[in-house]
């Protein structure tokens, strides 16, 4: 089985190993999301990051991918709602409250945000590291990460925003997230402090690159190559990188934040022995081609 | 400080000591719902059973009790949505989205769900206790729990149910939230697998009491002495135990429930040295006295 089959596998076992469910409602609600034919971009990176410090991956590590997922889902459950983004489509297909409805899609998120913490909770690993992932993927997805770039992102709506202030959305509303997976596998590979920072700052620079790039797919995309509706964030009246520094800016802070990104793992490869191959594919799939 | 006073300050220090916070608008909202006035009957049951296993109260005790409540508050917030139980009023004031707005509410209970198991994670507790009620507290909130048993009650509105299927709902929606401080105080506490067992049972006996007690006081209470708008239960089609059951009937299950729980507990002064006092305060204050 591919990774990204068993991070499915691992979503799929946690809902649907206890029988009878309280709701299959819920689960089936959850489900739809869950497989929506997401990149599982996250969870990847941390499995990749976890064999570059030469571990063999267990259940519990696809557990862990498996958790941050599910928190990445929920939060696109819940973006989606007609209070917040009010996206028909997600992905190609219709939104959770879209197919559902909006008391089941609200539930379907939260059911996302609060079940991941208990597989985490039950997986092998050793209590101090599970802990430290909790707080980690805790604090990264609510008030000071996640949730609150996301109430920033709300109320600059509308608004003339600046770089740094459009930075701070996107650092807490995105970049936390998809910091989580670096931090993570520090975490479990048990890294010392400064390979931890070294982590940490990769992380920082993927979510720029992230970010940026869908500020200009949102420009540049059709709705088939997008899946969803393109041209939202300036129906929506935000802010964006192409908005504030033109395209051919944005492209180069998209260069330079994955290029220094490569050069951080150049150096784990050199210095700590790390086995760089994996994730330099997954950098090298977030630049544009002509 | 009152206990009661020091939970407070508990979910206080968590979202105004970081600062600058990623949204202060986030928190006010957050709070504003925190300090609505609740009684903290959860977070009570847990501490008045660590003290009544002989433990001194330390700061991490008030910060489990903190997560529970955060919880507990989440999910008020999120009940009271338009596209949930559609409330306008909640202990006599502006429901969340009614005093900000949609988007903000939806936002303030992720906060609320995602935000505790880092404050759980960050307690002195030993690494084994911390995950053990990371893991309690996920499972009795998630889809196998409140959530799961929010969405069967969303799905029971306007059809008749019968007395375990209404059951189900109570057992879960909550019921496992209710259950939560028994299990947890025997989890610090280190309890024995016949003491837990013990504890579970009363959690359940109280959990079924609390609901049995919210529907007849649906029926039986004013607005004022409510705080929220009374025969709402009635208004949106559901099923309830006086409708079911009847007045009388419903008072005779609330009065066995809570002289089952009293008997747990005198059974465990008894025969572990468990000190009563305060919580059978707590069960008599869920009597009703003519």
């Amino acid at each position: 089985m591919t990774k990204l089959k068993k991070i499915d596998a691992a979503i799929r076992d946690f809902y649907q190993k206890k029988t009878p469910p309280v709701s299959s409602d819920l689960i089936i609600a959850i489900l739809y999301s869950v497989d929506s034919g997401g990149k599982r971009i996250r969870p990847l990176i941390f499995l990749d990051l976890l064999e570059g410090f030469g571990l063999e991956l267990t259940p519990s590590h696809f557990d862990v991918a498996a958790s941050l997922e599910m928190i990445h889902t929920g939060s696109l459950i819940h973006d989606d709602l007609p209070a917040m983004d009010n996206d028909d489509y997600r992905r190609g297909r219709l939104t959770n409250h879209k197919k559902f409805d909006e008391a089941t899609a609200i539930l379907a998120g939260d059911s996302l945000f609060l079940d991941p913490f208990a597989l985490v909770a039950q997986t092998e690993l050793s209590a101090e590291i599970r802990v430290q992932l909790i707080h980690a993927l805790s604090h990264a997805s609510g008030t000071f990460g996640m949730v609150g770039g996301q109430m920033l992102d709300m109320k600059g709506e509308g608004l003339e925003l600046d770089l740094s202030q459009l930075a701070k959305i996107h650092e807490n509303k995105t970049g936390k997230l998809l910091t989580f997976p670096f931090v993570a596998a520090g975490i479990v590979a048990q890294q010392e402090d400064r390979v931890m920072e070294n982590l940490q700052e990769a992380g920082r620079l993927i979510g720029l690159a992230f970010q940026v790039r869908d500020d200009i797919l949102d420009v540049t995309a059709d709705f088939e190559s997008l899946g969803k509706t393109p041209g939202k964030d300036v129906v929506a009246g935000k802010s964006t990188y192409p908005a504030l520094l033109g395209l051919e800016k944005s492209y180069a802070i998209l260069e330079e934040s994955l290029n220094k990104a490569e050069a951080i793992f150049k150096d784990l490869a050199e210095y700590q022995g790390f086995k760089q191959d994996n994730i330099m594919k997954i950098i090298e799939r977030l630049r544009f081609h002509a």
